[in-house]
């Protein structure tokens, strides 16, 4: 069977020609204004970005004239994803016949390895400069279809949320209760691997944090991120027992065609009791606050600020984000292709809301001898108010 | 409940000290020959194997002083973990005044980034040399602990590939039998995420590969990767529903404190046909060969070379690694704390066997219109013999 038969029998789904036509086009008028001759793509995230396929390849992009897709394997399958040019990669002396010689080139610094970068400096040249931030804040924008993708996504986290209910039970450890979680995602269309856009961020696509689990500051930019299961992974769920009325945080990402939704939903075994019940109501206002802020042309950093002053307000803010000295300063990230895309909601930047950016909020609580209490959701901004694509199961989960 | 506590509830293993020190001094000397000042290590992977704990850190290596460890976060845990010097990261300053000025310096160019090593540059001067083949070498050769901790990651996959059998049925989906693998081995204690030494391989945990899907030609240096749910991931599992009587390859890797083992066994939904029993006995043969050949001392390409060899006498050289132009030239790589670590066994490749190096030889077959078919152990160099520390279910696994 022919591989583009196989791919209609698995009902593979393509990233539109129209996608990636605009894609280009915006880059290209980048890399005019910055009087750049050519980009040079070696990254992953930003081959799949820029042409919809993602094997052993290199693409190149100049500034005014087509771009072209040198791959090294797999041809075939690169041709029925990508609309682009493809050429068959025989080695580096082809790109440099299509590139020529001397010219002002772009490069991707956050994801180039020194080692690959003097390889590539050697071959074409060294007036290299770092494009990185341009394609970053090309891709926090969405295009429809990347919504309409996304929400995909979505509808994946909420079957995975709600099925997963019924696997948990007093005295299942953090581990076994996320790899049921994981597994449950996966059967549903979840890609099981996640990119990030932090070279040193090893995103595993799961934490379960359950009562004093919840305490422990990591780390990550994060509250809470886990104890693991050893010092080589000190991240995410570990053999902790699940234990009755204790606070149960799950922090899932789930990928459908590459995009990413970020949520967190709280269970609990039994009936929470008061404090988990009023943890997690301020937690929800803290998230209606910072999405009010979250407005085309505002600072991001506003949303965080004023999600500072509402903690304050709800005099909890010695608890918001982790405890005392360990607490964090950042509540949120724009999310796609990678989990912590541009931009990150956080005192310390300086970039502004644009509309049809998809950006995760996530105002978490850590409660000394309790656990993490939170709440967090991707939301779409539009021209007048920014809101949940994961608009499902809002509540704590109870079961039994 | 303090972190060590808990830590001890949860019966926590960690690195022993004298591991840890045994490996500082061997980079030192190293560093002396060299006549480097002093090492800088920021990468995930070598901050664990040279201080046993994996926190937000930089650790710094003088070749003729005590190593200090920088901890931004989180320096609980990093105390209680690592035996090494701790202090508390404030800045790049404080790292200056340990290593002064204007020194020759020792970096990891496989693993920075662009952006990170001109700011390393910018603080530290640009007397710097990359030392990552050094510290590969160095890795690829395991100690006594290391190979009975990567023993406990062997357990784990013989528990998973025996439970598994219990939930492949026919019809069952490639993602959603491989789902089921990994909830399996997670409950068992694998850890769910591959560290990988190759900046372009994101490793899955695991591939499965069942009739026409083992014979599709993937991107990377393996007979056949898997098709994935979409262009974004195009490996491991598909939607491709697993049928009887079809070879069905799971390639499994497995970490237990950062130690892998990769392992990959057949399964057969009913009677295998003589076909795939007779294509299987001639990966066994291919195995053992490259078995024979990989004692310390010789080059790792004369296991390669050998293997050729032995699957032009066994009349099936033109399916062996891949099918035809397809081929693939490599039929192992070291195993440690990443996927495919040196050394690499491959024709292009001048390393010589050591003793106590871990290696996973994987002889794989492509029958067009059929599968894929073959086997993986991870093995241990000793003195006289090379055999396998993953010795169970060694023949085609039969269900119902």
């Amino acid at each position: 069977m022919g591989l583009k038969l196989l791919f209609n029998t698995l009902n593979f789904d393509y990233v539109p020609k129209n996608e990636i036509y605009s894609r280009i086009k915006s880059i290209q008028n980048i890399l005019q204004v910055k009087n750049l001759d050519v980009l040079i793509i070696t990254s992953k995230v930003n081959n799949y970005y820029f042409t919809g396929t993602n094997q052993e390849q290199i693409l190149i992009i100049p500034a005014n004239d087509p771009p072209t897709l040198f791959v090294k394997r797999d041809l075939e399958r690169a041709k029925i994803e990508s609309p682009l040019n493809i050429r068959n990669f025989k080695g580096f002396k082809d790109i440099l016949s299509v590139i020529g010689s001397n010219k002002k080139i772009g490069l991707e610094y956050n994801y180039l390895t020194v080692k690959e970068f003097f390889k590539l400096q050697e071959i074409f040249g060294s007036n290299t400069t770092d494009i990185s931030r341009d394609i970053s804040l090309l891709r926090a924008v969405k295009s429809e279809w990347e919504i309409k993708t996304t929400k995909k996504a979505a509808a994946i986290a909420e079957t995975t949320y709600t099925e997963a209910a019924n696997y948990l039970k007093s005295g299942i450890r953090e581990i076994e209760f996320g790899s049921i979680l994981f597994s449950i995602a996966q059967k549903n269309g979840h890609e099981g691997f996640l990119r990030s856009a932090s070279s040193h961020f090893e995103p595993v696509s799961w934490h379960i944090l359950s009562g004093i689990s919840g305490c422990i500051h990591g780390q990550y930019d994060a509250p809470a991120s886990g104890l693991g299961l050893s010092p080589a992974f000190p991240n995410s769920a570990s053999n902790k027992k699940i234990e009755p009325n204790e606070p149960i945080m799950v922090d899932f990402g789930i990928s459908y065609m590459g995009y990413q939704v970020d949520t967190t939903r709280m269970y609990s075994i039994g009936e929470p009791d008061e404090k988990f019940y009023q943890i997690f109501q301020k937690a929800e206002k803290l998230q209606e606050v910072a999405l009010r802020e979250l407005t085309p042309g505002k600072p991001v950093k506003t949303a965080f600020q004023k999600s500072i002053e509402k903690a304050e307000e709800l005099n909890i803010l010695g608890n918001f984000l982790g405890i005392g000295k360990n607490r964090k300063k950042f509540i949120g990230h724009g999310i796609g292709l990678e989990t912590t895309e541009y931009p990150i909601i956080a005192e310390s930047f300086e970039d502004i809301v644009q509309e049809n950016m998809l950006i995760a909020i996530e105002p978490k609580i850590v409660i000394e001898n309790f656990g993490i209490i939170g709440i967090e959701n991707t939301n779409l901004v539009s021209r007048d108010s920014t809101t949940s694509i994961t608009n499902f199961l809002n509540n704590i989960i109870k079961v039994r």
